[in-house]
């Protein structure tokens, strides 16, 4: 497969240039271990000026870790994390979630779209926890944004989830792996999306993003879950001694809004590519096209066609007739036209 | 503190810029994510040459995280871990181990300059799990090579204590956060300190010695653990996207024996210290400088004044008298000149 | 609420006199403690000789206990245990099975009259665990028989079950809280709703069919699991050190098939309450009452209207039309013509 | 061995008639499940009255649970549990303490038979932790009373632990597996031992005192860790559905002071067998004895003659010359007697 037909996840993109030359720039001299170096040290104000509130930021170098340390701070072993059934939480992270949370319970639910639905994620909550201490009792609930399904909450969409979940006392937790692909989209405020919105903490994923591995937890209330969140960490293996080199990564995508551009970058060409199979008459999209991963439904004989000419795309779990293609940083135009040419032909 | 004068750990060194270099290298392309790229592919094969046997495998980021994923395929959650009081996986880890294990007990021995005793050990094992059920179960030792002291097993040493927990059916699992300074001071094939003497399992620690962040749990029965190690390096959070950028720094420091190199440059410099404190009256060695941490030991006032003075070095716990000084492939006889020049004023 | 009017829960029900006498014939002298004593050590062969197999039996205090070690004896903590959306152990023990797994996950699947079906089963196992490490791991299946809806599998309906599981390498677990009302229904031998029908291992509840507190793990490979369950039952507190009490409780409920006996008397006054009810035009049955539990679908009015009258039974969870009403070894008649005449003017 | 030359453990004493009076009078008629009936009801008052102060009670069957229930809410995974070397929770108990607390970490501290050393207790707390999240964090301190050396604290010595611990913010919690005999032993009232020297939660057991499995979880502040307590009970297996017949049993303990009259007979036991041993000169005392253990000190071969001629006791660990006798309610001068007078031929 040629890099140019290579659909198959934005994870396996290159770093983008500037990502090493933070790490080249970093790499000057000693500097404290265990997150205490000046890059580190320097999260918090940047990302409280990014999301225009007082934040507080610890950074590692991935997403499941970040989620499932978060969701460890927000919820209890007896308790219940409330996610979408196509959560990256619940499918694909091999239980690290429940592993960090020492047993809680994963409860998913269908929604429209990758979505969850505010009404049945009312009724989902009020139906649990009725028998005491017999039941789970649900803690947080977990969105993911952009979805599973390539598409983005809205910012009241978000609103409405919030706060089902926290006037029945849960902790709202947003995975944001791509976070950036959906501030691009929506063309919001960061802030739109999380802390206005109602959104408690958010792992913000830069990896995907054009970094090497470099993630960060966002705690919106700053003197919230930070024994657990610091403690957990560190428990878990996660407070690399040299921080410095996360760090660096993070403050590059930040600086000059880089994070957004590559996240535009890719949005735009996973645009094209969702335009293209819009107007194809042998394919269909299964979901609509908000950020960077376009889901094509087409006959399983055209799918197969495509991956037998070197396109590179995962056939969705269980679909025999969806196939996911993601966009990055890295993705071009010329890639695009060929996938689009080959779908005619196929 | 200038870089000069910081001796306070290896982990606040920067990276070897052949490991930049390999970043730079190895970010060409789209490649496949979570340790299926080439790079990753080729370490079974690089540790197999390097160690001159069969073994395979599993890069990740951090050194907690290596040994407590290791000790976690050993040992059940009803068994015992023994180890050296000293050791960092009981004291520095934040209890990583006892998570990874879901809750198994570390037990600590004394022990002369940071090793195990053989027959203490013996003792130790026969004397537990006496009672069945009711006591936890030892089932697997740990050693540190080079010890918390600096000091490091001799080939003969590491036997004998393999041959007392392999007969009682423990697993032998070596923590090599400064392997390389070992076999740098030993003068060993990497081998006769590990399989060959009885190790099963090894994290291999490169951070310390001038990664960014790369280190390898190594087994030596190819086989064995492959199941778990897997799983849980997932579930921990530690099977990162873009693993290339960790096994090609794994493989940069393989390459024309850098990570000797390394560890030889470190250990000169502590050797250097060490003999200047040696044939100093105004201090002297706690304990036997044989790899690239050097413990002083002198009147408090004496490591008060060095410390004043803008020497950076941790003050032993549970000594008063003790400083531990380490050096790293960063570390210059200009810096240990003027150690040991205030030495002799303080 | 008088007694006759309860039908909420057989766990309300007294102990059976044989019981009383049980405890106080074990109550002569000294004995070994923590399951080492004469009536403990008689457990594999009572049971084996029912089952009219080998099986290894150890003895505990509580149904979620014995679900939970035996699940875990099964599931490693990355794996996952198939059950049925109505599963006690996913609703109703509290988070018992992923606190013992140390954090597996239990997927729930639909299933009609309570009943899982072989082939969605099959397609659910097939559709997990294909992205490797990052899924979790279908490592045991569990039916409950009777089931949450008090219907029973028939033999024939395991077997296809536990093939299903057992062609995929799961294990085969049963909840038998209600396993004495199935036998008694089915009319059959023991084992052929367990071993001969591919179920690896039993919770063999007899607490609510008349003893106080006596639950037995009935492993049906006497080799099997036995250091994992001995050592998981201890670590989870629940190795009495006066177990004598609780081995007693079970050789009385096999003596003389007093087990059977009583269940055969709840479900014939289940059947009485049944009978009334589908012979009434005020209600009828939502499922079919195979066991000790009737579930009654009526106007939510005429439910209000017998909870006002003081007959006690539970709402069933995300009906508003249905109650269920349980009977045990201490069900009257006069209860279940009181509860059927109350119905007709409701 | 006949019943009368048993001195292995209390453990292996039947129940007390009274408990089986009480089994027999709590067996009428149903009763709500899950310790809502009316004897569990009755605990808080009656355990208030006891201790002459507003304390929550939760029963359970085992001392292990207990303990490591009231462990878990005092204690975050990343925190350590200060206690004696020679306690329970740390060596009999499977590794319960680190299952329930999710794996944290028990530290274990010399201290003269078998009391702690407030002087020492400090010094460790001070030392441990003190790297932050590389370390564990202390957060109780577990005291066991009467001790495993068969000491009893005096009441101030409690106070200056308690005081040690909780300036430096840790809970306390008591094992008080023995805690009767303690009580008889100081004649003092057995508030004096807990609240009002500081103790924050007492695992209260009676099962070793004559009850068939009767165990309270006893906190002084009715307000804390009330659902941690409650949720990790259930979800450890250690809600009983007919926990009337274990709160029937607390009760038959309080009744009268049953619980003080059969440890008093206890102790006399010991104390006779003790007054014995030391007035011998083939043996002497190891420990004082102030409760109902008597640890005998002679020649291996003395204590080979007694085990010969079918006399039941413990080689202590860790001790070639060390026995211990346990006495119970139902141990008889006689019994008594005849050790006497074998050791006096052995």
């Amino acid at each position: 497969m040629t890099d140019r037909r290579n659909f198959r996840s934005d994870n396996e993109a290159p770093a983008h240039p500037a990502i090493l030359e933070a790490l080249v720039a970093a790499n000057r001299g000693l500097a404290s271990a265990y997150a205490e170096d000046e890059w580190s040290r320097r999260l918090d104000a940047a990302f409280s000026e990014l999301f225009a509130t007082e934040c507080r930021v610890l950074p590692l170098a991935t997403g499941t870790a970040a989620n499932s340390i978060l969701l460890a701070a927000m919820c209890p072993p007896w308790g219940a994390v409330l996610c979408h059934k196509a959560a990256h939480i619940h499918n694909d992270e091999g239980g690290a979630p429940e592993f960090y949370t020492d047993g809680a319970k994963l409860i998913a639910l269908d929604g429209e779209n990758g979505r969850l639905d505010p009404a049945h994620l009312a009724e989902v909550i009020d139906g649990t926890g009725v028998h005491g201490v017999h039941n789970v009792k649900p803690a947080a609930l977990s969105l993911t944004q952009a979805t599973e399904c390539g598409t983005c909450y809205r910012p009241e969409q978000i609103r409405a989830l919030a706060d089902v979940a926290g006037q029945r006392g849960l902790a709202v937790h947003m995975d944001g792996a791509r976070f950036a692909n959906a501030v691009a989209f929506l063309d919001c405020h960061p802030a739109d999306i999380t802390w206005r919105a109602g959104v408690d903490a958010l792992s913000f994923g830069l990896t995907k993003n054009g970094a090497i591995a470099a993630e960060a937890m966002v705690v919106f209330d700053p003197d919230r879950w930070q024994e657990a969140l610091n403690r957990r960490r560190k428990r878990g293996g996660h407070l690399l001694s040299k921080m410095r080199f996360v760090s660096a990564q993070l403050l590059a995508m930040l600086e000059n809004d880089l994070w957004l551009e590559l996240a535009g970058h890719a949005n735009a060409q996973a645009r094209a590519l969702a335009d293209g199979i819009r107007a194809s008459d042998r394919a269909q999209l299964k979901w609509p096209c908000e950020a960077n991963e376009v889901f094509i439904q087409a006959e399983p004989a055209v799918l197969d066609a495509l991956a037998e000419q070197g396109f590179g795309f995962h056939r969705w779990p269980g679909y025999r007739d969806v196939g996911r293609l993601v966009t990055s940083f890295a993705t071009t135009l010329d890639g695009v036209g060929e996938f689009l040419e080959a779908l005619e032909h196929a």
